[in-house]
């Protein structure tokens, strides 16, 4: 398969992961990673100043259903609706069974009775394998630009 | 034709589709339809609560053009920019002679004197089909998160 | 090579571009034009009622390396953070030895402490040549909506 049909399967790859949150659901997350896979939250500061912090990390699969259970026990905050949009995806490399790429994203929220406002934006940072057949995230790091992330409960970008 | 190169024509068709309305070419709008072609506005809401109401509904070009001649006569407000973006597109299937793809979008608005806002953000779920050499919309349904719409006269997204 | 595959390529051309400006490499961002490639930031107003007043002008890459000392000597202001995203490329024709092409684009801007924010929304339009194995803009004109740029000094977008 070459870089071009590469970065299509990708690019589907990323819009079923966004729709999934997107539409909230939540339950179906975990099934775009590795049984072992990483999740990890990150500031674009830390990252730049070499600081491990993360403001979520999981390294399974097992985890990220915890990390749902815990979101869906805790959302007593008002309703409200995600978009993501993203784009310029890159491949930059490989590593082992897995290709390295990265696109920059941008999630908009709307709140009840509020205007549509940026809630997030930065660059995903995956590590991405095939495993029976389907493309699925080893490793997920994403870089958020946006310092103060609104809301006491951080869900998955 | 295979997956990738239908998607490479449904995007060209949807930059066609958000270049016509950025530049303001209203009445280029409805040949973007098929003669017989439904185009439907209607919030997120609404549609995840089975709720029919849309906030703009046309069944027909001709209906549109109409639509197009009230919006021309009525644009009494402040000149504005818009802007879209689109990402994640996806053809999600066929039905009959029309393929079903969808995608995310998101329009900026800037007012004069103003600095650039999200005007709205939502989905495109859209069946296109073929016609004459030409891709265009059978149905064309714009799902908008955002709650409020900024201004009392409804335009195209 | 078919227009799918020069999509590819431009979209690639412009992924790398704003990645350097995301990235803050400003040194690199020459880099990416022609020695006699022209770079121009001018508000959609002035395109529109043909007004020549452009807010950035380079017309070599010299010019451009000067502009990037000048940006490096005044920038005290308070750090932040730029993301561009871009869709809706499209290919629009040839001129010599350069294709047309155009993109919407929007950058978000993270200052410290604050949100993330539209900073500028607009259009790229574009000649592409191919130098050496190489895809470089023998201009590109940058067309923006957002009256008002924040801030003092002028940034390439």
């Amino acid at each position: 398969m070459n870089l071009r049909e590469l970065r299509f399967e990708f690019e589907a790859l990323l819009t079923d992961y966004v729709e999934c949150l997107d539409e909230g659901r939540l339950e179906e997350w975990p099934e775009f990673f590795s049984e072992r896979g990483v999740y990890k939250i990150i500031g674009r500061e830390n990252v730049e100043q070499g600081l491990p912090l993360a403001t979520m990390f999981c390294d399974s699969r097992a985890m990220m259903k915890d990390r749902v259970t815990a979101i869906r026990k805790a959302l007593f905050y008002s309703p409200r609706y995600l978009r993501h949009l993203t784009s310029n995806l890159k491949i930059v490399g490989q590593e082992g069974d897995a290709w390295m790429a990265q696109a920059n994203y941008v999630v908009f929220q709307t709140l009840q009775d509020e205007g549509t406002k940026v809630f997030n934006a930065g660059k995903y940072i995956d590590k991405i394998v095939l495993e029976g057949g389907k493309y699925r995230f080893k490793e997920k790091i994403v870089v958020y630009d946006t310092v103060q992330i609104p809301g006491l409960i951080v869900i998955p970008i």
